[in-house]
């Protein structure tokens, strides 16, 4: 498919992130203004809030969707109204388009709008898909020959997250305290962690809810649509919480999405397959077609009034298992899904060094610390790092991106702050 | 603290869970009409929507609480005004109230009712807070040196459940389907769970929500009320899942809570202190005082058609770690907490073989079957049983009691039926 032209000039730009194309997802406001739900567009924001008011478009003929600031009452329609919605605005958007006078007072330029979440989430799922990182985490705390948990090969190994930690890029938090146990002490103490890092990661939405298990084919027709994701990991609490029951607080300070949710219709051009299967998998994983896509993707790090450097370059589709496989699996037992419910893909690594999409990784554990722009060096994130993800599916002559997800880490609360402090 | 005495005839009877000292919360309907909130005195539920429809309540001066089928709305008012509440339908309902004709129309026959979910569940954590269960769960897997993980005498040791899974008592659903290993096979195959268990726990509802972290008295304070629940667990889905990330789809299929929330002020007479600890714990964790309840629980296994066997005795204060404690240690990372948010205490099994607090341990992993009256034998739960927990706290005269936490595991669905084998 080629660049699909708008009247809107800085959407036909060859490296824009929201073409025509695109059309993803979000909610703004503007000033003090109320938050408003809108689309992007070049360098603009389509109100859509405004144009359900002003009657040039109804998603759903009995009641309005857009009279909040969340995009969860559009989802709920279903793939029909998606589709029929992403139709009318290509029509009012379009080149040439006869609306064009009508249309034209509800656009804002982003560059003055405040973003906010896209949706509200119901509940967060994270997975560990990703088979290099998987192997590199594996390698490094049990050798190469056990990095692999025997059941990775047969299932897409998830856990619940934590919903009310998941913010929208740009949110700046401060660094967790938790407890650590260093190997040379018999006891923790509670101290700010000191191994924090990022993960790269893609987040599926789920908008069309489900009562039992669902196939893959159902589960991919669920998801609405994608986000650039960022599951902030304190790794030195993650080491000594962990067994037997799984990750809790080492999860829980932030996870930061991008602002625009990118419709899986937007995406379609770019779908690819999973790689080959090490292990025949059980029928309810099989896919009936190609369900990952191939979107390239990149972090940067930046110091406190330094430059970037960008520390990976990777691709979605080094992926082993889907989203729409992780969402089968996810209803397997008879788990009831919900519209908003947010599935993080697992740490995207490729099989190269410099395609590691953790500071794990990048550093082997801190053993290896990289090199940043200025000679700044990082074994993990440092107080006011601001770390920075963006990923585009690449057409031809146009971009589907997701625009930036970024988050900065402050320093940890004063000791004297701690509640249990407080006098 | 004695009975205190209502014009409610049944609610002064010793072996009431509902007497004027408990006023738990609730959801109920009658025949086809909308759910109404409700509060539990004797065998009558005081329809408290339509007390303050009709002006004799007004928790929030501004805007009407009870007109939604959860008790969310009402939580956010936060602790005076659940104090003021209590204190008003104490003096509508005691002996003598001068009131009580204009009460006396807004109560229904509980027996009449169908009780609903009582509140909105954000989000669902569950622990693994008791000794005796950790260390049967241990020896079992581990030998009993190793039975105890380095990190549990430390940390609450939680993990993220699943709230779209909860549902309220009487609900019944099908056992589950899922990934099963066996030792002598090498690979999976998906069948219907053939270990499937309950865990009998308590569970705490979060009534104010926070940001950043909070101390112990903090959390307690923030504690709304307590139900029964019911943590239903495939254990063959979860010996193949759990490694490295903790139990996800056996733990997914449904979590049952009982009907009625028993708020924390009705309890405050029970307070009892954890059991003394084996390692000091960190200053975060320390308790300024008693945060456990002295609550009496059982449970009845009942076999289709059948008689009910109580299969376990127990009681809550047996618990190493209080609700308290563990709200602590979720936000102490950071985590927001939210106004819905369910914290299961982790399974509550005694010192004894009597007191064991989930079949897992009763049967010893399968190894001991329990025989029911009638003569049946039981390792695990059986297609048509039925599961039902009863708890209260003993007063002088009175019970403070939950109601009963009840659910019965239907078949598996027929193979034929599974979503990738429908035509």
């Amino acid at each position: 498919m080629p660049l699909m032209r708008s009247w809107v000039e800085s959407a036909n730009a060859p490296d824009t992130d929201f073409p025509l194309n695109n059309l993803p997802c979000g909610v703004f406001s503007l000033g003090d203004g109320e938050m408003r739900c809108g689309v992007a567009i070049g360098e603009m924001i389509l109100d859509v809030t405004g144009l359900e008011e002003a009657g040039l478009i109804a998603p759903d003929p009995e009641a309005a969707v857009f009279d909040v600031a969340h995009w969860n009452d559009f989802m709920e329609l279903g793939p029909e109204a998606w589709a029929a919605f992403r139709a009318r605005l290509t029509e009012l958007l379009a080149e040439g388009a006869a609306e064009r006078g009508r249309v034209e007072p509800h656009l804002v330029a982003m560059a003055e709008a405040r973003l906010h979440m896209p949706f509200s989430v119901s509940e967060f799922t994270d997975f560990y898909a990703g088979k290099h990182h998987a192997m590199n985490v594996g390698t490094m705390f049990r050798g190469p020959e056990n990095a692999l948990p025997p059941n990775w090969l047969s299932i897409p190994i998830g856990y619940n997250g934590r919903a009310s930690s998941v913010v929208v890029s740009g949110t700046d938090f401060r660094r967790p305290w938790g407890q650590l146990k260093s190997p040379e002490h018999e006891l923790p103490a509670f101290l700010p962690s000191r191994r924090f890092d990022f993960e790269l990661e893609i987040g599926a939405i789920v908008g069309q809810p489900s009562q039992g298990m669902v196939s893959v084919a159902e589960a991919d027709r669920m998801i609405f649509g994608y986000v650039l994701l960022n599951d902030w990991s304190a790794r030195d609490i993650q080491a000594w919480e962990y067994q037997p029951l799984g990750p809790f607080q080492a999860k829980a300070t932030a996870t930061t999405i991008s602002p625009w949710i990118v419709m899986a219709a937007a995406l379609e051009p770019f779908r690819v397959s999973t790689p080959p299967r090490e292990r025949p998998l059980l029928p309810y994983l099989q896919e009936p077609g190609p369900m990952l896509y191939d979107i390239h993707l990149e972090v940067d790090l930046t110091p406190e009034g330094g430059e970037p450097t960008t520390i990976t370059r990777t691709n979605y589709r080094e992926m082993y298992y889907s989203s729409a496989q992780q969402l089968a699996h996810h209803t397997s037992s008879g788990c009831p899904m919900n519209v908003g419910d947010l599935l993080g893909s697992g740490t995207i690594s490729g099989p190269t060094k410099e395609s590691r999409g953790s500071l794990l990784e990048l550093s082997w554990g801190g053993k290896e610390p990289i090199t940043l722009k200025g000679g700044g060096k990082r074994s993990f994130i440092e107080d006011n790092d601001t770390i920075t993800m963006r990923g585009w599916a690449q057409g031809d002559g146009y971009r589907i991106g997701f625009g930036e997800c970024t988050g900065k880490v402050l320093p940890a609360l004063p000791e004297d702050e701690l509640p249990f402090n407080r006098r």
